[in-house]
């Protein structure tokens, strides 16, 4: 059984965190810099952005994380360190001071940047601030909240969650946050997620367990479709829950992997209500599909069509939209067969049976629509397989938010 | 040598055309329906979606052109005619009550319409116009501008452009009309644009001249990533300038190419420069690429950035999200050799060398984004390839047309 419960990244035992405003923003209200720290040396896995352009703190982390241990994840916002020409020195720079401070080894720190691209990164502040967040760490709530605010950029809101579950007898806890929430069109990596559990697990099985998670969680969302230079998940696995070692494929791992996929897919339904400039969270189910990959990629141009974006917006069930963007989608589909239904807290209406528009009351779907969390149902009436993709709305904000971010 | 000149799809000879307001659209002066007619059976080529939804319209058409001949086209705005139970059954009956009524084959009749995907479309409207627009074709100006309005859907002005040149001593015509302006993502064919000219060609060498046209032209525009169900290029010839016949590759063919492509670039950038909502036409041009498709494919991904497009609409010098999108593309590019500036009216100013920022001043960056057409300038410094792909920017206008398109 998987309970959700409170405490986000310090859920777990063993794991202390916290989020200061150092001065990378100018706003001073806005915390710009968070650490979350293992008691003790933890397990380690990631995954990376596919994009060619990748944030220098990226190539750092990979370098540290190459033998599967870390110990402390430091992130600022507000400066992706990206495309600057001492983009590694600086990040280098910063593990180097959590390890001097935190008295931990600086090749066990992951370092992540989130903000604009292609700014130089002044390590001023971050030097400055430093002594204040390790002295501020805490294992309690207020630690993982600092945190997870601290690692905000255009986020109306944190975001964190945890769980707790048993493994062989254990009582175990994994947690996470996640910031969004633009350029937010995952392929292969993701955004900025950090999990942290204190399960006891081996590197290999750890990396296994995300990898195959995220193919149906964070790849499947997007804000906006532009893939991030910076996006990177991150689990730190500690073991001080003291459960026999997970090693293998078995009832422990699929527990763990339950466990992980309930806290990835609320983290997911977060990251896309909470896209820029959204007032709709979308999540698209595709069913009837004839194999995983089509119902994948149907699933996901829909949540990706600008159009229907725009019109889940002005809540109009303008479901022509939506074949629109099965059409292009690339899948091969028996259009004949497409059926097209909404779904929200007021109830489900059916806008297209057999490829073709079957006869529905506009106030219906009006009513159903101007809800805060829509379901776009598709059925491809041509198999079992079924996927899920989320994202929101395309809306004035976005444009706003995104006319002149830098300012 | 290629003149532009005058006339739209009535500057080549023979050709007659016509557009009226006929009741699709309860909005009296708008114009819903076009008609071109050419005085004798003309060759044809078309081009269509790769959205494996498509339109009724489309299916006939396709049947239609079968032969490689067409004497006119009928085209209504305001509905798509596409997702409907009798669409097919539909699109015939507007071909024969043009093949009545204007005395021609109803099988040399191409189909189109445009408009909301989904709702059945009533003939009956279209049978009343028809007597009207048949006695109305005229061959000026004022026939061309007619149809031209007459296929608008969300598009603020007409696009019509024409030239004159000559093969093998002939004086020779081309003329074309374009509707945008959403749902515009061109992928192996394109959205609606019909040309005219009374060039004397080979049904075989005009496929080729427009297939191997829209590879770096129509397929080179995006609006909002959104494939249509109802794209269409077709163009029909004539004979009537007497040349001799192209019928291969060689010099006369090489000038058809240019003059074609002439009229399709102007055509791109009216479609990308009225796009909907758009304030901005954007230009990107990638130089220095390793292959063709490398340049294609840089192109296209910037000109679709959505975080691109809405910092152009905020006139910010946002040039990290060129580097993001580049990066996400696809295309194998050495990220440490990127440059980008920005070009307009008002002058060039470089942002990023060797795939790190420059300093510039963004007053005059400012002054040079704030013009209403923007060329984002992007080296790759691999090669020798080149390509350009037009877009617009992503503004409240967009999502205001979209959100209740239907109303």
């Amino acid at each position: 059984m998987i309970k959700l419960i409170g405490g986000g990244v310090c859920a777990a035992k063993g794991f202390r965190a916290n989020g200061v405003h150092c001065g990378i923003r100018k706003n001073k209200i806005k915390k710009d810099l968070a650490l979350i720290v293992s008691d003790v040396p933890a397990t380690a896995a990631a995954v990376y952005t596919t994009n060619l352009v990748k944030g220098a703190p990226l190539l750092v982390t990979k370098k540290h994380l190459a033998n599967g241990v870390a110990q402390a994840i430091i992130c600022n916002s507000g400066n992706a360190n990206t495309c600057n020409a001492n983009g590694v020195e600086i990040a280098e720079h910063m593990s180097e001071l959590v390890g001097a401070i935190a008295g931990i080894d600086q090749n066990d720190v992951v370092v992540a940047s989130t903000g604009v691209i292609g700014q130089p990164l002044d390590i001023t502040p971050i030097k400055a601030g430093m002594p204040a967040l390790v002295s501020g760490l805490s294992a309690d709530h207020l630690g993982a909240r600092a945190a997870a605010e601290a690692i905000m950029t255009t986020d109306t809101v944190a975001k964190e969650v945890a769980v707790e579950f048993e493994v062989g007898g254990k009582t175990c806890r994994l947690g996470g946050i996640a910031k969004g929430s633009g350029m937010i069109h995952p392929n292969m990596a993701t955004m900025l997620v950090f999990i942290t559990t204190d399960v006891k697990i081996s590197a290999e099985m750890l990396q296994k367990a995300l990898s195959t998670d995220i193919q149906k969680t964070f790849n499947m969302v997007s804000i906006d479709g532009d893939t991030s230079t910076n996006d990177m998940v991150t689990v730190l696995a500690n073991g001080m829950a003291e459960n026999d070692e997970i090693v293998s494929d078995g009832e422990d791992f699929s527990t763990f992997m339950t466990a992980l996929n309930t806290v990835t897919v609320q983290l997911c339904r977060m990251l896309a209500g909470d896209g820029e400039g959204a007032t709709k969270l979308l999540e698209c189910k595709v069913t009837g599909a004839k194999c995983p990959q089509c119902a994948k990629t149907v699933a996901k141009s829909v949540i990706c069509s600008s159009l229907l974006k725009s019109a889940m917006f002005g809540a109009d069930a303008n479901w022509g939209r939506v074949l629109c963007a099965i059409g292009y989608s690339g899948a091969a589909v028996d259009v004949d067969k497409i059926g097209v239904a909404f779904r929200s807290a007021k109830g489900t209406i059916t806008v297209c049976e057999n490829g073709a528009g079957v006869e529905f009351s506009e106030e219906i779907a009006k009513e159903i629509l101007l809800e805060k969390e829509i379901e776009i149902l598709v059925s491809l009436g041509e198999g079992e397989h079924e996927a899920t993709a989320w994202g929101c709305d395309l809306t004035y904000d976005y444009v706003k938010i995104n006319g002149d971010y830098r300012t």
